[in-house]
């Protein structure tokens, strides 16, 4: 029999810290260094120490428990994720990931087993970015992504910068950071591709890039009576169209593509009025750099195509790249050996959103493991996990470190 | 030479009224039944008054000037717009037709003209709808189109009653409302129609009908990054294609149809995130009513093939119907003999939008008279006319008056 987790251990932890900032609806609201965030940064601290750990926090509030291995020379075998919730968030989205990464330590302890590497577990700083921007915040800064004064002088929508509320927490830290000799999270997968095909575990083996744009087609507002069709200068047809462009552009890319327009901004937004302006997002995101340039080049064709033959005027402008990120061979197969070991069913898959794995993966090797989450909804009070994957995910977990960390 | 109005008289007149509510930009609000509204309603009356008008007002607030005839038994050859303007509205839009009104009977008074009908000039209460719906208030109520304990019930944001509105600024009237022997409106045409065929006056041959609806196309939100795109139930895409549709269906009914979704409500409106519920409203005018309710089956039923087709829900509801106006044509033909009378190139047009003539003419003979307006735009501080227009529209109005009327 594999060594497994203890289930139960895991599932009151994870219900214990969902307690602070709970919701009615059953969700969690606990945005990045307020002082629901410090309850809970305490509550896992003190976890973690009364496991034996040794507590190191970084300049960005960035938290690293450490259960010491033979060789106190070797860099740690690292895992975690962050436990900021989105203002609507649920119980798994990240702290999932720090509390499998205490749960191993946990079963490390009760069978007195000892590594030669040591075992690390990160909780990265305000990785939702709900209260401050960018997301990912802890893990970038780690990673070298922008810089520690970037990221400490952004302030929220009450004006209180980043600085300002790691010292108002207790979590503006002094330790240097340290790079492990690798990175694993859990994570729920936010999505509905494992639920889909039932089954239980994620081999994520990198995550798509991303491009973002803010689109603006400017035609002229007018009466939409009096105004026949063919002197109108409808911003709204353009929209539309470029609507079902990204939708097709994406199409063309399967499997590992995504094309979205989440954003409409229609000006004056009247009923009988003919829009005049339409501001849009878009969001397209692809496996591989060469993929998301074709659909980069495809938005902006089509895009100029459009606004052309419907006489009104176009802006686009890229806002966001995230590179793809392929993670680390290697440690993606110790990830599929640890399934296999277990006996647990599992797929390879590509992540569609950033996690701090991406960021962690441009400084150690890095890799993570996916377990499926209801109906594949996240961000959401109703977000859930069936405990079954909770176990399974940290019993990949703890057999991927337990391999790296080189049991005695 | 034919008769002519007195156009510095007229245009001094426009601009002493749009001192009334004017904005910095140049337009004006003066929102029904406010206390700008009382002064510019006062400032008209007591120019009637000087004129040696006879006054009366009705029971929703509509006023009704009126020249003696020589024959007191007979109805009045009327005419009259609104001074109600939308909170960023213009100088012309309905003031325009209530001061041409004044303007035939300062005319006839300059030069001692007497008629057989009497010569009246109504402002029509509340025809914008800005602060109270439903629009075309007081023109509505006078031709019974809904009651009058219903709109004097209507509330505006503030929770003020049009019957409260109406006790505050002194014009809840007690007059009977009598029926002229025909009606006529002067209006800037509110289009591009006119102008971009350079010709100065429409002669209007009825409005469109309108039927409004609501849409809602249900799907599912979800995260733009890990959902794939083929376990998606984004609803923004169904609700492009309905835009297409709809643009398409008064396409295929040209030239005197007009298809126009000019509201549209994305949730959750969020860059990464799929759209799980798309609200928006379809404007379709046409004509004649078969046309109507072609272009309505063809919204139905390509709504209905397109949520079935992208698996997600429809709702959808008509929310407005006014019937297609037809002037009556010998009215028309008089407004048209006018034009030719006084040489002024002119064309047939039909109005895309409502105005107080089309409820009117459900209760006695009625014709609009177009004038171009600046790049067709008008509820727009910006809506400007040419002078010369102002002036050839008020003569036309005048000759069409005088035909009516019967100059002795």
């Amino acid at each position: 029999m594999p060594l497994t987790i203890n289930a139960e251990r895991l599932w009151n932890a994870l219900m214990t810290l969902a307690r602070i900032g709970a919701t009615e609806k059953g969700g969690v609201c606990r945005l990045a260094l307020t002082d629901l965030d410090k309850q809970g940064r305490d509550l896992v601290v003190s976890w973690a120490r009364e496991m034996g750990c040794s507590v190191r926090i970084d300049a960005i509030g960035n938290i690293f428990m450490r259960r010491a291995g033979r060789n106190a020379l070797l860099p740690a075998v690292s895992t975690g994720s962050h436990i900021d919730t989105q203002p609507t968030g649920g119980k798994f989205d990240g702290n999932y990931g720090v509390l499998a990464g205490l749960e191993v330590i946990g079963v490390l302890n009760d069978h007195n087993i000892e590594t030669e590497h040591p075992i690390e577990v990160c909780v990265w700083t305000n990785e939702e970015g709900s209260r401050f921007v960018p997301v990912m915040m802890g893990s970038g800064v780690y990673a070298g992504a922008f810089t520690l004064e970037h990221a400490l002088a952004q302030r929220d929508t009450k004006g209180v910068s980043v600085g300002e509320a790691l010292r108002a927490i207790g979590y503006a830290g002094d330790s240097a950071p340290q790079i492990p000799k690798c990175y694993f999270e859990t994570h729920i997968e936010q999505g509905p591709v494992l639920e889909d095909a039932n089954v239980p575990i994620g081999i994520v083996t990198g995550a798509l890039g991303q491009r973002w744009y803010d689109v603006t087609f400017t035609g002229m507002e007018a009466h939409a009576g009096p105004t026949p069709m063919r002197l109108r200068k409808d911003a709204l047809i353009p929209a539309a169209q470029l609507v079902q462009a990204v939708n097709a552009i994406a199409l063309s890319e399967q499997p590992n593509a995504r094309g979205t327009v989440g954003f409409v901004d229609v000006f004056p937004n009247s009923r009988n009025v003919i829009p005049g302006r339409v501001k849009m997002s878009v969001d397209l995101r692809h496996a591989d750099d060469a993929g998301l340039l074709r659909m980069d080049a495809a938005l902006r064709a089509q895009a100029a195509e459009i606004a052309a033959k419907g006489g009104v005027q176009l802006e686009i402008s890229q806002v966001v790249y995230f590179a793809p990120t392929s993670f680390t061979p290697r440690l993606v197969d110790v990830v599929h050996s640890a399934a296999e070991t277990l006996g647990y069913p599992s797929q390879k898959i590509v992540s569609g959103a950033g996690h701090d794995a991406v960021y962690v993966a441009n400084v150690a090797p890095a890799a993570m493991i996916f377990i499926p989450c209801k109906d594949g909804i996240s961000h959401n009070e109703i977000e859930d996990a069936l405990p079954a994957h909770i176990t399974m995910g940290a019993n990949v977990l703890l057999h991927a470190m337990l391999a790296e960390a080189e049991q005695l």
